[in-house]
């Protein structure tokens, strides 16, 4: 059994965590930390997981963690890259779903996350966790920077037709919408009900932390430079992400549909829908599935791909489970045949 | 392998029954009908079910169904009585997820569900799925009449105090509220987002069809006729029951809340919270549970029991995977240890 | 024009107030208050008010409220109480919608609401802002304690009853259930949308603050002390209550429907719906309305009346102006004549 | 005072021209009719309604409808086609909100709306019902064809920019977002809340009839021919559409968001927010404003436009009684000074 550890439980990437390593055969869930709920009992917290997590929140400490042969940060930004490096000393494995190691860029990451990195050194090690490109990297890695929510979607999406050339990379646009429990488990007044229900809003159109992660990425999948626009959106649901996808042909090609197959054939988790599909989310509510669809309106060069994943699955908790196992050598879908909550 | 047929697998609930059958170790789904979608692939009207359910729904067919160990009835009422006999002379297993076999009153029943009964011989037979109550004669049984969603919620609330003759059954009130996934899949305006989506309203409040069946159970446990005031209540949420229940203790107890963990402490799916909890149906939203609190006011004679379950599973295809777990002696949580999706 | 000053304009039933105010014929809003905002236009925390409120939150000075003609207090508990003395005495009328007068028993406030009231002298002549009941001493009135939200719904429905003598007092039960504004626009946890949306549950019922309010309204339109369950909800909606009453009649009589009818015939804002009706909330949302039905299920002795409100307007500030209509003189509907947003 | 006449009163758009006409002062609403509903009062479908509109629905026939001064079609397209003639003829105004008279191209029109035209005559007379463009011709109007939802929210948007020749007509992208009222009160399973509640999807996306009628008033707008890729998405909240809208600047500009202003100064419902803005479709709920932002991110060469209405009042019935202010020579905003219903 891989004895696992999760820094930072009482957000919502840590507790759907815990809902998928409760029941994953291969894994004991030996430690949840949390500040401000040390000495609690975890199912106080969240009534959900009664009766398959009997342990208490502790406060996070490197002596209990160092036990661990993986420990989760699912943590504000700012946390895993000040004790990732003494866990790593440790022999223990890292999987960050926070920022901390997912710009190369150690000066680019200081300009968007507003603090000096605290863990330089470690960057250029850090594996990008994103299975479908770097699934031989993170088989070999000790710490693994989790992609991100909008990145997994944009990406995803973006992928065949960049990795072929087929498209002007100078004009990208992600208009992308997420469910409001990518914002976290935070007391903020933006998040309440009264807020955001039954209302739409994008935001961060002027700049968001995401961008640099996704131009990065984008960018290494062409094999040059990007440039995108990246407008976020606020949906009125809890969890999902829809990624419409928008860019222009330099190529002729003969079945861009055919393409997304043949490049997603061996994936378990990303799942090219029918011609003239439109994916929702919550088809994939719950589940780490990523299903995508491609249209090219009346036939002109504006390719238009639509993308959707579970931000808290596929886009946090899952993708680092997903991770896990590949870090530990067991099969890629273990623990994650979980089907989506319809309706 | 138990071959598993669904007849009606176009509503909520026989998608539902897909969603846990899909993974559960020991069936195999056989079988799906729809007459409308007959032809067409399961996953391509229900895409989150996309590389775990591989067949095409088919006709109801006696022919077909006839072939499966177990057929699951997840029809409108009307539908079940018109096929169980001949099924069961097929030695075939029937689980009928609506009403047509819960009232032991054919009269009643044809009050009720403004028809004839089809086949009155077999009411006296089929076994009435509530687990918590009837395990052994589900275990036994050929033909099982699954509970209805709020008479689960409310029978379970209200089960210690009866059995224990602790309460006035002359005025029992059950204030009961239902998310919207409650009234299936049909078209019809009443279940729009824009007609339901931030409303709230009560409804058959003169007259319900689950009344003579909760009725029937509680008056059961009794071992008395009871009188029931029930109201159910339309909540703009897709899944999930709350049942408010209300009575007036007649006898000293010293302690109820011991009283109700000791009732279900052998239970997988009923979970008796600490005192002075407050169950959300969140917390049992996709998962097979039940969660009850046991309030006294003021400490004064009114007794306030809390019960939530997510109506499509616990009541109703959860539910009935419980109890083909028992009509085939496997564990009873087997392909239902599935944990509630929060947030 | 009548000079209108808000204190606390920053929370939900401040800037429903402005909502209202803005087009009401008579009013000129003068000042808004808020600690935290001032110095901030109030359309820039509020952009539904550009164009129509042009001014500054300011901070909460006697000296710029003692030049109102009427001072709302839209504020927390606690913070009416300890101006209110002064403002009177400058001649100022006070209308407040938090707690702070409500009760009239100084010592049950405190041990409700967890501090010492700071003006108990003034409980005496503050008169309870529940225009149906109390409307001719609101005329005359300087201070009036504005009915709070669950207590306007449960009162509303059960007065008929109450004055006629008909029901056992002995135990009335008001099962209701809330939209999340109620909770006010505070920085949270329990009011994220991944929280409470999707979600329904019950809260308090071993005490809230509104049962010892109700209790003495109810009381009082009785003529004997009532003993109440009163057990509140929080569902998935943003506005709205809906109250369900249950009591039991103890006397004969004719027609409750036309007694009902009768007791509200000239009243603007309670409506009371045909036999057999249902209301939903939405039929009141925005609107001054209440709207009533009234059912004896299978012809016994329980009532069980079905009650909906706006929270924030007939539960608020609807009522606070309905309130102010009376005190100066005014139509009662006077900018009140707002229909319900449907759908 | 003017009659009105409303066919098609069972709709959402119909009972949106109930709530504002039945406050409107200069309005009397005569006629209301429904096939389905004729003989029921309109406030037994719609209690919201109850003590203002105290009329019968009635089915839709000529010579009720010829003794108004102004008739609303608030119909299903193929409705106002084949009775406007005669209305024309009997001195009625026609405002018709259905797609009609929108498409100058008869041709055109038959291939997206799957019939044939029966009334073309009148398409070269009928006015294009957006009062921001076509104001002076709409003041002389017999007949308006009133704007659909997504092309008021997207030419507004787009207008500053197309007028003056800045950016690059053959790339525009309209990535809009739709409340699910936005489909109609229809029985279909598409629009039950547990199909759309809690879920985010495009449709459409190979071709949506609003496509011609949006590009047919850009390339008004340009003086060109515009080619313009709009994708549309449903989004789980009853009311409001949100445009994103993306352009490629081709012109050097010195004020993009002066050049808003100005364009916009004289409009009653289109308000410029400030710089940096990112509007919400909830501070337009109910109300008839377009509230809208620009953004230029990173300072590069894409223009990102957001646009939002309420898509049932500035998107439809709010726009039509504007336009009826205009036929009848009223202050245009008369009866439409509806504030929006935040939170």
């Amino acid at each position: 059994m891989i004895r696992a550890g999760i820094v930072g439980g009482t957000g919502y990437t840590g507790v759907e965590l815990l809902r998928i390593l409760a029941l994953h055969p291969e894994v004991e869930v030996a430690v949840v930390t949390s500040r401000a709920d040390a000495g609690t009992r975890v199912d106080a917290v969240y009534p959900s997981l009664r009766g398959v997590i009997n342990i208490l929140f502790t406060a996070p400490e490197l002596e209990t963690l160092a036990h661990c042969d993986v420990v989760f940060f699912a943590t504000p930004n700012g946390t895993a890259m000040l004790m990732a490096e003494q866990l790593l000393a440790c022999g223990v494995k890292v999987i960050d779903l926070s920022a901390d190691f997912r710009l190369k860029n150690a000066a680019e990451w200081s300009h968007w996350y507003g603090m000096e990195h605290a863990c330089p050194e470690l960057i250029a090690e850090a594996v990008y966790g994103l299975p479908e490109i770097h699934r031989d990297a993170i088989k070999q890695a000790r710490l693994v920077a989790c992609a991100g929510c909008y990145p997994t979607a944009v990406q995803l999406g973006f992928l065949p037709l960049l990795e072929n050339g087929l498209i002007d990379v100078s004009n990208l646009i992600a208009d992308v919408k997420s469910g409001v429990s990518g914002a976290g488990r935070k007391a903020e007044l933006t998040g309440l009900m009264s807020e955001v229900g039954e209302s739409f809003k994008a935001y961060g159109v002027g700049g968001h932390r995401h961008l640099p992660e996704i131009t990065q990425g984008l960018s290494l999948a062409a094999g040059k430079s990007v440039n995108l626009t990246f407008v976020p959106h606020l949906t009125p649901m809890i969890r999902g992400i829809h990624a419409t996808l928008y860019s222009q042909l330099t190529a002729s090609v003969d079945d861009i549909q055919a393409l997304y197959e043949q490049r997603y054939q061996h994936e378990s988790f990303v799942d090219v829908l029918p011609r003239g599909a439109h994916p929702s989310t919550r088809d994939v509510r719950g589940s780490n599935n990523c299903q995508i669809a491609i249209h090219q309106p009346q036939g002109g060069n504006t390719i238009v791909v639509l993308s959707v994943i579970d931000n808290l699955v596929k886009g946090a908790s899952g993708q680092a489970v997903q991770v896990m196992n590949l870090l530990f050598n067991l099969p890629e879908d273990l623990g994650l045949r979980i089907l989506a909550l319809y309706p």
